[in-house]
């Protein structure tokens, strides 16, 4: 049968996979040559945007500069972009997923599988909810998870990297596989949706340790041991919660890629060096850095740590309790390296 | 019954390490207060570099700046050295090994252990031997390993770092962790010599890919990747050769770790970059930036290189390959993304 792709999200990250997807559901005999994106509808120089990316063929708002192929389909309406679907990619922020579920449930085909391309976890006074599990709940749908080391731009610019989809149904992952994967964007697919979903959301707060460790200028073997040891928490974590997450996904682009990428550049590690240099309190440097953005590493060692805690734990994952203390209970950041 | 320890080699992390052991061997009982190392003899502004050492209690011309523990006796005469010792610590440059091997046969108690902190593989015509082997050979001792993410200066300066060593025997692996680890010098301890042996010569050949995707300027994420594919290379390299080894050992300092801060600095990445940005040779470069030591990166993927197209497997290890024909081919760097 043909399967007919829509792409729910459109900001950086999502028109960036948009122009592989489009291009790559050509190559193939058993996919519909069009693809529908949802775009939340907002005014650009007093235009549509639908309008302009339908038009000019490339998102001027959230990734400038980079040609959309012509069979990407700008919708405003979220229903319409979905009805005909059988493969939805979620590529919306975070909060949004309740809300777009909701709106979806019950309109969409019954064959439809869906992919997540979002980071972050679903924290609630219970613990936590995976995403890929609140689309499988909210929908009905299985739901594959794509994660690695990634940056919208350099995806958009055909920079070699690489990327992990993570599984529950074989079939699915080699579907999904076929319409992101190309010469330098390369996809490995992997039976362990939860670990690769994890690790994406677990990252962010040794990048906070990585950061911490750049303003202490203790050097590259110090971070090296950071990574190393965040790693194995990140791992010890997921299969602590969940048993069947495997070693193997460390391995994997979501896992010591990601890992290694975050810890080099990103926002994440930014902060946390600025907060050794400058003494000033993690929420201060947000506001001051990041220009309105939220910095998840600080927020993810929080919600972390209360499950930790909450279970009695903390011993047994020195460095994200650490990490945690010193965002949040003004701990000196050298104890990162004494406290593990 | 107490053991004794001997260390084999005095340059820059023979001196480092010595500051660790002189210290550790005093606080168990289990440990003779005394520890020989072996210096091959020479004259510092006239005097002998032992007496300045016995003395001095600093080694001025390979650890300039460092205190040594009173109890690290150096002495100039390898047999006396090592004649009363239980435990011995390999630490020279490993073009000596053979020499100190056939020197030291016969003249060691039976009840000797041994452990490596050399880098690099022993290659011959017919292939490649491990250093550990090669001790064990020669001298009818067990050997173990010592590897991680370390750099001398870093150690001896009491930087929060990891190492790991591997053992064939537990008790052998013990007794090596008490004399190493410290607080600031964690040492993990594994059932793989092996592993623990080619991560150590494995990893200079991937951060040569790392410094030619820093010279390329393709960013963090396809550096990330190259780190990931060449672990993940390494593994599959250790893991043909010797069935044995465990995944477990490269998520250790001794793989992971030491891989990124191999690829963050050191010589292999520094003369890689330049390679790109300058357009020379690797041995014009290691000329005119080495000062007269050698690039061991180039050489050791020459020695895999040779060994995996007498077998028929290089398409089975593209980046190594790849890297191979960079450095000896004339093959252009953006290649490294190209061919894998």
């Amino acid at each position: 049968m043909t399967e007919k792709v829509a792409i729910i999200g459109s900001g950086n990250w999502g028109s960036a996979v948009a122009k592989t997807i489009g291009r790559n559901v050509q190559h193939f005999d058993h996919f519909n040559r069009e693809v529908k994106m949802w775009v939340f509808e907002e005014k650009v120089d007093g235009q549509n945007l639908t309008d302009i990316i339908n038009t000019k063929h490339e998102n001027v708002r959230y990734l400038p500069g980079i040609a959309l192929p012509e069979n990407i389909v700008a919708c405003p309406d979220l229903i319409k972009t979905c009805e005909d679907a059988t493969m939805l990619v979620f590529v919306v922020p975070h909060q949004f997923v309740a809300g777009v579920c909701k709106q979806l449930k019950g309109k969409i085909p019954k064959n439809c599988k869906a992919i997540s391309l979002i980071k972050g976890i679903d924290v609630n006074e219970d613990g936590f909810r995976l995403i890929t599990d609140m689309i499988q709940d909210a929908l009905g749908v299985r739901s594959c998870v794509l994660s690695g080391a990634n940056i919208a731009n350099e995806v958009a610019e055909e920079r070699f990297c690489e990327t992990t989809i993570g599984y529950r149904n074989k079939a699915d992952g080699e579907l999904f596989r076929d319409i992101f994967h190309t010469p330098f964007f390369r996809v490995n697919i992997v039976e362990d949706v939860v670990g690769v979903e994890l690790c994406g959301a677990l990252k962010n707060i040794i990048a906070i340790g990585g950061g911490l460790v750049d303003g202490l200028k203790l050097g590259d073997n110090t971070k090296a041991a950071i990574i190393r040891i965040g790693l194995y928490e990140m791992r010890k974590f997921s299969q602590m919660f969940y048993k069947d997450v495997k070693d193997e996904t460390f391995f994997e682009s979501c896992g010591v890629a990601d890992l290694i990428t975050t810890c080099a550049g990103g926002r994440n590690r930014k902060v946390a060096e600025a907060h050794v240099t400058t003494g000033k309190s993690f929420d201060v440097l947000e506001q001051e850095m990041l220009n309105g953005q939220k910095l998840q590493g600080t927020s993810t060692a929080k919600d972390m740590y209360n499950i930790l805690s909450k279970k009695g734990l903390c011993h047994e994952f020195p460095l994200m309790t650490v990490i945690y203390k010193i965002c949040y209970e003004d701990v000196p950041p050298i104890k990162i390296v004494e406290d593990i």
